[in-house]
């Protein structure tokens, strides 16, 4: 499954980018412009389906809040189960969490420990890859649980921030359908 | 459109309740135990898209973060675009803002203020309707941007919390798969 030029541009079209959010400096690309936008919205989730279809995955791990809206698409479409990956004290069964760095600081986040099971095939979607943290945490938490994971999709990658040589050492293979220089 | 008192018990058996949580008394309803059965989630975006097929929608609006989980498989299924609504300081574009009150306190959520133009007839979705005030602030947000809100529908409804009731007041029809009693 190869995603053609016109397709990438066509997602790159309607996606938006922020000057200077959320703080100077920064380019940020604005998924919420590609989800209002019935036609890339839907070509995305496809693209992603297809490329996942016959690779024998068996849940779809997506992070909060924006890995909901491609994750959960994307394992309805494969008919998998799909499995949040929240904040602290958001899920309300027995959990583990993993910290992960930030600019300043950490943060946690949780996954229902009942949720992967040893032998489950683990697709990992957000919408965005940078820095990779998030992510890691997030491969962290399903092979604590025993599930497998070696690949991860995004619909946009920012190739400066890293995120894709720090995931590919961890064992997973990054797919991202459209990328943009800079931060 | 009807949904048969099966496909309620069905769905009904893919939600788990937890005692107690998130505070002693409370029966918490755990539909992310739904989204791991792929067969009771994708029966649950059947019948919500099924509904409103011919209802003339035109932007589906969903809240951070259990709100896009069965808003934007919804808005994809009817091949409208899907707007999110959420808490301060996560939306890039310039936004509206509205509060709400919490059991202790206010709250805000925020929308963009460009995703809704007059003449957008909007279907709001949510996981769960309890006592409809984040409800209630989102139909606010999108009729100050000129939207017609006629409509919300949930997989759950906590009927004795008087969501219903309150939205109704609104000039706001609520739909729910299913419903539970007590809190």
């Amino acid at each position: 499954m190869t995603v053609t030029s016109q397709q990438r541009e066509f997602l790159k079209e309607s996606i938006k980018t922020i000057p200077d959010y959320p703080k100077p400096g920064i380019l940020f690309r604005d998924v919420t412009s590609l989800l209002e936008a019935p036609e890339a919205y839907a070509l995305s989730i496809q693209l992603l389906t297809d490329r996942y279809r016959d690779s024998g995955v068996t849940k779809v791990v997506g992070t909060e809040a924006r890995g909901f809206l491609f994750g959960a698409p994307v394992a309805l479409a494969l008919n998998v189960g799909f499995v949040p990956v929240r904040k602290p004290g958001k899920l309300p069964r027995a959990t583990l969490s993993e910290s992960y760095e930030l600019e300043y600081g950490t943060d946690k986040l949780e996954i229902h420990a009942d949720a992967i099971h040893p032998g489950d095939k683990v697709l990992v979607i957000d919408d965005l890859l940078a820095t990779g943290g998030t992510i890691e945490a997030t491969v962290k938490l399903v092979r604590r649980l025993g599930g497998e994971v070696t690949d991860a999709a995004f619909v946009i990658d920012l190739p400066a921030l890293g995120g894709e040589a720090r995931l590919e050492a961890q064992g997973v293979h990054c797919f991202s359908l459209v990328s943009f220089d800079g931060h």
